[in-house]
């Protein structure tokens, strides 16, 4: 069996989103690439979470074409090869369709930097990608889906790894990291953000956010080589 | 003992809706209905669901007549039947006060499709029926609760397993499917589905909710002909 | 030891509320009253949850006075006996500070009947008292909060039985009900109620309520000998 | 090995944060103070709190520096000691990013009093810091956020222990106490009043709030020498 260990990071990576409340019966997935062989895993698609196994997992090329694997993967696989192709520094990549960041694409609006907690993980605003065209929907919808994601990012000039989320238009949040935990951490934080911004903004539409001085040094607290939480390991 | 594994079936649903936390003590029931025999098992009326055994469940005929069991069926079974006798196609029904669809219900205000996990399960807009005229009320109100719904469906031509669940004026949802495990899955989307509207159009009161492509990829994607979600079984 | 019945009864009232999550740390009270000894059973003041016993309860005459036990009683025991004095067909007295029935209290506001979920177990809105004045703070203050709301249901002519429950302004509910675990019950539903008024109120501020018919159908289908609800005992 | 009932208590202080639902992944700290020995004893930065044990606190004198321990302690820990240097009546600290208190502070608005849970904890408005210049993000940071605390305490005339608790602007709360279960349990009552506030406020957003008599009633009721709550001991 292909990548063992991947398949067990990716599967506990999809547990952490069921265990934090991300994901309703079988909406979300994660997946994790290993970049060395360019072999994808990711999760099948439409199985209950407690019946997951190591073993489920599809292991795919990075243009989404399986290579092992009886089961179907998730139906957002070509979102996901896309992201992996395009922002070559991630190493997962996780989808929910969490409440309140899935409220805020729902809204169209991307979620504004108003707190250190947001800066402690987000360097700047999670964005919204633009609508998707009638034709793109029309077309092949699940590469345009990412294909979205990625024109804002580099349009925009975002590094993936300093805001390692995007928020699908009408749809819901993708997040991404260097590792399966990562990207799931991504995930729930970005849900605890959305909800505090949610709150913030209905207690004053107008709240500035925080200035750029907090986002920095709150970002590079964190990151970077002079990050300084945590114990050196 | 007529209906065993409909009994069952029934029961599951019921607990299902405990759950996932949708029914506060005795409020909410399911029933499910074996088109053969044209016999319909319901949950009986105001009994704790830790004590619901599969022998606890009513069996009535299609007009609620009850054909097997001691206790009193739920007290909204004239809606149950009048929906499984002009809704053909499904299977089940669910009834809830959970509590943001119950919210949009008290609100008079149908849940409009604002996203792609309402365009998943429900192909449009979840609708509010009219209020009851106090003759209705006064009347044959649980059968007059049912008749709202089945008026609007018949009305604007909404096939009921397309948008399986509606929102009564002033009271809570109602939902169904084509089998008790999908009444009570349908019920707990909405209830999700609900939540995430209100949050919506908190932050934006505006919001324009899915285009007719977007609600069409969705819909399509997992249900009818050429559904992929999921594994071919 | 006096009264052991209804010892049980309150104690399990007082640990009701805490299951349904209304009550933080000692926050919240219960009592019951024999009538025909006229003596009050009340949770002791300030003792956790996790470790009250029977036996831990106060015994008071309706006046307040401690005819048995060694802890004190909890300090709203002046509110719980006016309302025995004053309500004569109460059997017990429930008080939270559960999270939206008591931000209605703060925001000065009562609750409207904008449902069938509320209508099932409250006959008409939930009042909020008026203000306390200055000198009745300064008074007996926990005494004159019981008298708020006598005051409020005596010159509305409102029946305690019919409306089980009141808000008192800038403070929190009180609920009471024939039984310890009808008030605790009361109390639970009070909560979901206040819940889905603010979801309403939120999506729309001149929601309309449900109109008297509704009110009565759904009431009645409860209460009175009229009842329909359950299984006849 | 140093203060080892401090430690424990600390630990706990620390468990109580994620049992209420107070901190998310290893967001938050708590420390308290042996003011005999001018030590402190602080949860160590980024560990997992399902691995935390006593011997894993970090002691360090009242400027920070470590005295015993092999872990880098919680990177807020400057914030805490400044707090021990100027408010000498407290003895814990707590700092957490609960949903609805950071969102306050991040929309940079007090916690008004609103009602008397507030007042049973808190005499008078959570107060918000004036949000920290450029100068002091880029200098010692999170000595500064300590000195706007302070500094709103001094220049306002507050007691720490009447009001043990500050929003830090765009950033999220520290609370405190007389030991570290006090500190812990006002973070915690803090959180509920916060989230009460916001529905106070989302439904009338021009709320009174409490009278200063109801304010002095409920406060002194429980603290003070003439508090008259929970059991003398």
């Amino acid at each position: 069996m292909l990548l063992k260990e991947l398949r067990t990071q990716v599967l506990e990576a999809n547990l952490e989103l069921v265990r934090r409340g991300l994901v309703l019966y079988t909406f979300g997935n994660a997946s994790g690439i290993d970049r060395e062989q360019n072999l994808v895993v990711i999760k099948p698609s439409g199985v209950d979470y407690d019946q997951l196994k190591p073993e489920h997992m599809v292991v795919t090329d990075i243009h989404g074409k399986i290579v092992e694997g009886d089961l179907n993967p998730s139906s957002d696989l070509d979102t996901h090869t896309l992201l992996y192709r395009e922002f070559p520094t991630i190493g997962a990549v996780v989808h929910t369709h969490s409440e309140f960041a899935t409220s805020f694409a729902q809204a169209g609006l991307p979620i504004p930097a108003l707190g250190t907690t947001h800066a402690d993980y987000f360097y700047g605003p999670v964005p919204v990608t633009a609508p998707l065209t009638d034709e793109a929907i029309g077309g092949r919808y699940v590469h345009e889906t990412g294909a979205a994601i990625v024109h804002h990012f580099q349009h925009n000039k975002i590094d993936p790894l300093a805001v390692p989320a995007c928020l699908v238009n009408g749809h819901a949040p993708f997040c991404w990291g260097r590792s399966a935990h990562d990207a799931a951490h991504n995930a729930v934080v970005l849900e605890a953000v959305a909800k505090m911004a949610y709150n913030t903004l209905t207690l004053r539409a107008n709240a500035q956010g925080v200035s750029q001085a907090l986002l920095d040094r709150h970002y590079f607290r964190k990151h970077g080589p002079k990050a300084t939480y945590g114990q050196s390991s």
